[in-house]
């Protein structure tokens, strides 16, 4: 990566998701280290609001404790013939993530314990994490591994180190400009070496997100990201922050696996219908291949947003949903996985969400019966019938019979099956013409 | 139409619903004028109950200006051999509805600007308004349409007139005869021209209900009812009398298009599941072809009443939905598309809602475990097994076992899939053996 | 039966579920009379808790009254050849219940009128019963009734007697050992003449459940076990415990034809949605042939127990569902159509049931986020991926992801799909951890 130095920060501001994508692509992130600072440090620049919240080794947070910093420098295996395989240098998914530094030849049976490839994706390299227990291990293709000779040992080279150290989150709050105290929310997490969809396409897309809450200056709500190690960063962020989130977050998404363009994916609450659930299932109308899965197919942060005892009415947002795309967790989820206009897609979801929230969420139909929408050019004039359509009054007329004032602006998209875009914009024109009022 | 002159009010009750909208068939109705004001004039004489109210034009109702009033006395088209076609005389849907007058030749280029016909049924003529835009035409059959020539002149006359005048509405309330302060309540329109279905069959049929309403000398309930023009009326109708049907109405239905006997069909509220629309759910339990349609297929004057301010506990009632059968607003909803069979159907569903009304609908078992049915002659005897049935303890015993005081009896006619008529005639049984009570 | 005498206490309960059915088999059993008395008796014999509730003859119990006590000691009808068919001695299925005593010669004609056999089943006896209309009656297979002769006389006989007596029922409050004012209901009925599964797995299978409960010497419940005749019985019972049964039951079941080993069937209260019912569904997960049935097909106790007056939160529980079985209330629902595996795998389902309540049934995870299981042992440590796994985070995580303190253990099994012995085994395990608290 070539980015801090090289480029200012408004240059980095104009580049779009797929470039930030590609500048962070190359980082070795894990847990802890060097990689995701940096990874951190690079969102930092672009956005001051950004603070970083710092943990030490050991620390307790939740059930958990703080685990050591990990950073590698090199590592190989290196053949009777002199030649490497599973260089960390070329790839760094080919070493198992907190692996303890090694430096033994060994026969190919005790090389073999530490080998992870996929015989299903043979010419993938696996990604593997060994956090909490004590191990090594390299990640090579089937394809390489099946060329390995029984009958050779194997000099195997881990340059690492594990030490007392820092486990590095941040956070930005985009303050509301109207003193309201409710907080939209998005998470998304960095600790994951060279993929592309899981995950570097959440933090990009939560970055665009946050230049479009920037820019709006009459913005109602507070919108507060958080990007972080995945779980043992979720969870440490809210051995700090729960009280605080519980007590005003309205709505939150985490943000994971949002880079391509195959589908789109909502990971229920454990309910099914708090806030966020509307929000997204109403942003989802009239999309194609649109998949609503149980909180039993979680995996992500909402495990931790939605645990019993914090609760938050969050919900996750990915297009192919991870553990469900071939590519997962492998070199194949790589920058060709991903597309500007899947994450775009991602984008607009969240942003139609927001301007459904900005606008105000409970509209109300303030006419005494229908309003005439013919007078103000809203209707056509003529009336005339043609058999069998199924929405029989129009959009428009849909809209204004379910603004009653409780029902929020998802439940009428959902029920009125309006994209929410769209149910927006109409709404912008009843709001213009004083034929609803916001509750 | 020969009516009040030379028929006294008692030979006219005597007469079937059929009978009625042959009588009214030929009025030219529309939203105002002298149609709708015969025709309103008909049922008043009927029913002294039937109070007018009166709209003046450009008196404000809801968001809605009342509109002039319209008569036209004469139209048609003139070709250049002298015929006549269009002529309003002859269908009175030859002309579109609220047209200015107009006295004028034109090419055939110019004529076909105002020209209504339908490609898809050749031989109708289709029924065209056009209330809130200046603008005039006429309707014609398709197959008519084609032998105009394009190379010659027609002349075409419009004798109509578009004056400040008055919008008139009807209201009978047939109070409780107990003092209670709960409405009952029933609505149909009135402003369309020759059509029976839609509709003569709403109107006829709510006169029916009126007279049986009326030979009860024991009702509990206010029976509240309205004819009115479609839209116009019933938003004029709930600028002056909102607060009163919000305060009383416990259960409305809006009446349209129930003469055919070829289904039945419930429009329901917005959320579906209001005291009337549980009502007409249990009264249609057993009926083949019953199709039950979300508010987004509404189009009649529910719109009005379940708009967000109104909100009344109210859904729509058909037979044939409009807008879903082919000769739905043609010359061919005519009187052989309706028949006193299916305007009898629509009244016994209405019949039996109101008999449970009056009934009492929350019915509650008195005894402690089942009631010994047998040594009341209410059950067979002999006790002997047949396997596979799927009703294991008698429709009695079914009704028995769900009324518990809270649920209503639309509700236990549901659960229990007994058909409403069969569940009051059961409930009376029991309540004759005072095995139940009524909360 | 050669119980009481020849064996002790016991001896009789170390019998198997299905030993116990086979020595109650041979007693004529009915409403009233010494053969439900002798039953009784032996339930009483092996658990000193069971006290007799009597009603006499004529006693007013909710809308019924205790009809007289029935006894028989000899019937049959005798040829004109001197042969008896249908002799008691040898079936008592072959007398129709509460027959009155008869001693009279018959021509064919008259005796048809008091015959009763299934043409479907023409090797079986049906059982007929006349509880409360005076008759007399013989049962018999068909194929025997095909070979009587049209043009010969019948002595029946039937030595019976129905005389003013007693009503008997058997009540057992285990009570809780710590105290809880709050029951555990069971309910099954002994009414039946030598049927197995309708009616005798039911009192055995409760037996065994008295067996398991008492044993528990920190019990937190307290557990009420009736035994009675059906429907008199149960209503008689309500008659003097429905206000204690009201106020205390939390749960309970009604057990009848659970002896057999086809299928599991739920027959649901009239809401289909009380901690009985959400118990029996979560302690039937993962079971193959489960049936869930409306209360529109009830047919037993739960008739009384869950009706209007009472409503307690009760549901039945069978394998082979009465009424739905071809051996149902005939000679064929003998020894051979249960099976002690049939009856154990009955017993085990409540025996979960109950292990539910001791543990405790609303778990709550007490930690901040997930619990770090690998630090425990409780979870493989090594992250490895496998697509289109279903269930992502394992059936542990799933348990602690919603275990709120506000779902039932009973909910969360449904919710998570999570068997519930299975359920109950993992809570243990994270009570012990002290990763989950009871509320």
């Amino acid at each position: 990566m070539q980015t801090n130095s090289n480029l200012n920060k408004k240059e980095i501001c104009n580049k779009s998701m797929y470039e930030l994508a590609e500048m962070l692509f190359p980082i070795n992130r894990s847990l802890t280290g060097d990689g995701i600072k940096k990874s951190f440090d690079f969102f930092c620049e672009i956005h001051e609001e950004f603070k970083k919240i710092i943990f030490k080794t050991g620390e307790k947070v939740g059930d958990w404790d703080i685990p050591y910093e990990w950073n590698i420098s090199n590592a190989y295996i290196e053949l009777q013939n002199g030649e490497r395989i599973c260089e960390f240098s070329k790839c760094n998914l080919s070493v198992v993530g907190y692996s303890i530094p090694i430096n033994k030849t060994l026969s190919f049976d005790e090389l073999v314990e530490h080998l992870h490839y996929r015989e299903d994706l043979p010419n993938a390299i696996p990604y593997v994490t060994s956090y909490y227990k004590k191990y090594w291990g390299f990640c090579l293709e089937y394809n390489l591994f099946k060329t390995l000779k029984k009958d050779e040992e194997y000099k195997c080279v881990i340059n690492s180190t594990l030490k007392p150290g820092k486990l590095t989150l941040i956070e930005a709050l985009i303050p509301s400009k109207k003193g309201l105290k409710k907080d939209i929310f998005f998470s998304s997490y960095l600790c994951h070496p060279s993929m592309a969809n899981n995950e570097l396409s959440g933090p990009v897309v939560l970055n665009e997100i946050i230049k479009y809450v920037k820019q709006n200056s009459s913005r109602k709500y507070n919108y507060r990201f958080v990007l972080l190690p995945e779980t043992i960063g979720s969870i440490a962020y809210l051995s700090r922050k729960s009280k605080k989130l519980i007590e005003k977050v309205i709505c939150g998404f985490n943000l994971t696996c949002c880079g391509d363009n195959n589908q789109y994916t909502h990971i229920q609450s454990p309910n099914g219908n708090n806030l966020a659930d509307l929000a997204l299932k109403a942003a989802l109308i009239g999309k194609k291949n649109v998949y609503s899965k149980s909180f039993l197919e979680r995996g992500s942060d909402e495990r931790q947003y939605c645990s019993p005892q914090v609760n938050l009415p969050l919900c996750s947002f990915s297009r192919s949903k991870f553990g469900e795309y071939k590519e997962y967790h492998t070199s194949l989820d790589n920058l060709n996985f991903i597309s500007q206009e899947g994450l775009l897609g991602s984008f607009n979801v969240i942003k139609n969400i927001i301007d459904a929230f900005e606008f105000g969420i409970y509209p109300m139909t303030i006419t005494l019966g229908e309003p005439q929408l013919g007078k103000r050019g809203l209707y056509k004039n003529l009336s005339y019938h043609v058999a069998g359509q199924k929405r029989a009054c129009g959009i428009r007329s849909d809209i204004i019979a379910y603004c009653d004032g409780k029902r929020s602006i998802f439940e009428i998209a959902i029920l009125t099956e309006v994209p929410l875009n769209t149910l927006i914009e109409e709404l912008k024109i009843l709001l213009n013409f004083k034929l609803i009022k916001l509750i």
